[in-house]
């Protein structure tokens, strides 16, 4: 069943006192790009540096008296697993972590010093899945996932509450898609709190999956996934679709070479760090100036909120 | 005569509806590394990406019918050239910038994007100066000191007037020192509008001529600085070394290691982009967590104003 408008209040009741209430920027310069009147909700500034310490929030928040005591566990080398192991520490738990030997030492670094509890594993989906049962086998801690949850999409969608709160009337709210659990969670908040609210969203051409399940209307795996957008290489879950395809309007799809421009762009202009996700939404408002809008909605003086979904980059390792 | 408090507030009055009333923000990872409570003024988010648009703005908007139509013009390759070509493009006037053909690609391309008439000359102060004699002769524009005029120094001192208003009380202001305009401006503003709270300068230690004439009690000229803080290679000026003499409690120097290293810091964790400049004070407070403080202002728990000088950087040159 999908979560109701009370489910999403009660998570932003929840959580509202652990995370960050993140500004809305507006960028006069990034307005005269794009045409429309664009209002950025910062999730790069939210704590442990993306929007998935809402879910992550929400779901440690959750827990029963009986789960709480064993922790929480995920596999993830992302953002997720830095939110999951700050969320778990803010609540005195342990919060095991499954990570693939090859991730980077910055996002090592991060997951440990939340305190987070890693076990390495081989980079194959097969042997993370493999060893968070043996995690859970042995810990009887609760899964968090990163995306197909409700627990998680709920508190995702706290993010387009606060934005359609506090960015006035929108006609359009923008995120970007990998998992979708920020996009459905979006989808679910324009839905419940903001009808007249079309969502859209962006996702890499070369990380499409979601694009071609919702227009083929079959849940497709993202095959070989190679984007600079590294949030962005998971496949649709069995939750987040069916929501997705439901409430979303139209999903538009960026070249490699348009999320470097955004991303440099943001930074140059605007100063501030986000991360190659947060700019696929960009991305694509910026193509879209450039031709013709297929369905009239990103038009001069559209009001756009777009989720600038987080900020975590490896600095040493920048794409231009 | 130094500027009193009314010439201060009306330089705000004068210039409010043209500049970004910027956030301050408060960063707990910083206030736990330092030991102190951090207030961000995010002078990185003003228009032409740094403070040098409050005092353009001001001197553009203080130029009387007569000046007006002549335009203004100054000798600067940073962002006190960008600031000042947009502050002329706002009151439509023209503004002619004399730069050395040494200037980087990227600041070329700001001033002119921002209208500015760029006439290139040799990269020595006396072909500096030559050249901007040259122009005033030619076009009877009036000259804008990017530090070392009352109009400049009353429009920065607008940023800690701010800072003052929305930090609540402050024990002190930290600000970084080049030619001596935003340090002096900060100066006044705390001695009129929050006498109780010090201001502390903080200065590269591969340009100290500021810390040297501090503490000699007599104006020394920065000869070969070299700093990746290329907002503060001038030396203090006959109208901010007075005021600076006066009104500044401190002035601490940091070493090129420290400045990167807070930098690093603030864009990594904060995910704010800071140039060289703003690093400085930062780097002074991170230094400070590590030793002693001599008398006593920085320690546990005081309240500690930080102006974030700019935002203006070369991604593709970054020092790490």
């Amino acid at each position: 069943m999908i979560p109701d408008d009370t489910t999403i209040l009660s998570a932003a009741e929840r959580i509202k006192d652990h995370i960050h209430r993140t500004p809305v920027l507006n960028s006069r310069t990034l307005d005269q790009l794009t045409g429309v009147r664009i209002f950025l909700k910062c999730e790069n500034f939210q704590k442990a540096g993306a929007f998935k310490f809402r879910g992550a929030t929400n779901s440690v928040l959750s827990l029963t008296e009986s789960e709480v005591i064993n922790g929480v566990c995920t596999h993830s080398s992302g953002n997720h697993a830095q939110a999951l192991a700050l969320a778990a520490r803010n609540r005195g738990i342990p919060a095991y972590i499954v990570m693939p030997e090859t991730s980077s030492r910055v996002k090592i670094d991060a997951v440990r010093g939340y305190g987070g509890i890693i076990t390495f594993c081989k980079p194959t989906l097969a042997a993370r899945e493999e060893t968070l049962q043996e995690i859970l086998r042995k810990t009887h801690a609760t899964e968090v996932h990163p995306y197909n949850a409700h627990r998680t999409i709920v508190g995702q969608a706290t993010a387009a509450l606060e934005l359609i709160q506090d960015a006035g009337p929108l006609d359009v709210i923008m995120a970007p898609v990998g998992g979708g659990g920020l996009l459905s969670g979006t989808a679910l908040a324009a839905h419940y709190f903001s009808p007249g609210t079309k969502v859209i969203a962006a996702e890499p051409a070369m990380a499409d999956d979601a694009y071609r399940s919702f227009y083929s209307g079959q849940l497709v795996p993202s095959l070989h996934p190679k984007t600079i957008a590294d949030g962005l290489l998971t496949s649709l879950g069995s939750l987040t679709y069916p929501i997705i395809r439901e409430h979303v309007h139209r999903i538009i799809t960026v070249s490699e070479e348009s999320i470097i421009g955004a991303m440099h762009f943001v930074w140059e202009r605007l100063k501030i760090i986000i991360e190659p996700s947060s700019a696929v939404p960009v991305a694509a408002l910026m193509d879209n100036a450039k031709k013709k809008d297929p369905d009239g909605l990103l038009i001069l003086g559209s009001r756009v909120g777009v989720i600038l979904s987080g900020g975590n980059v490896d600095l040493s390792k920048l794409p231009w």
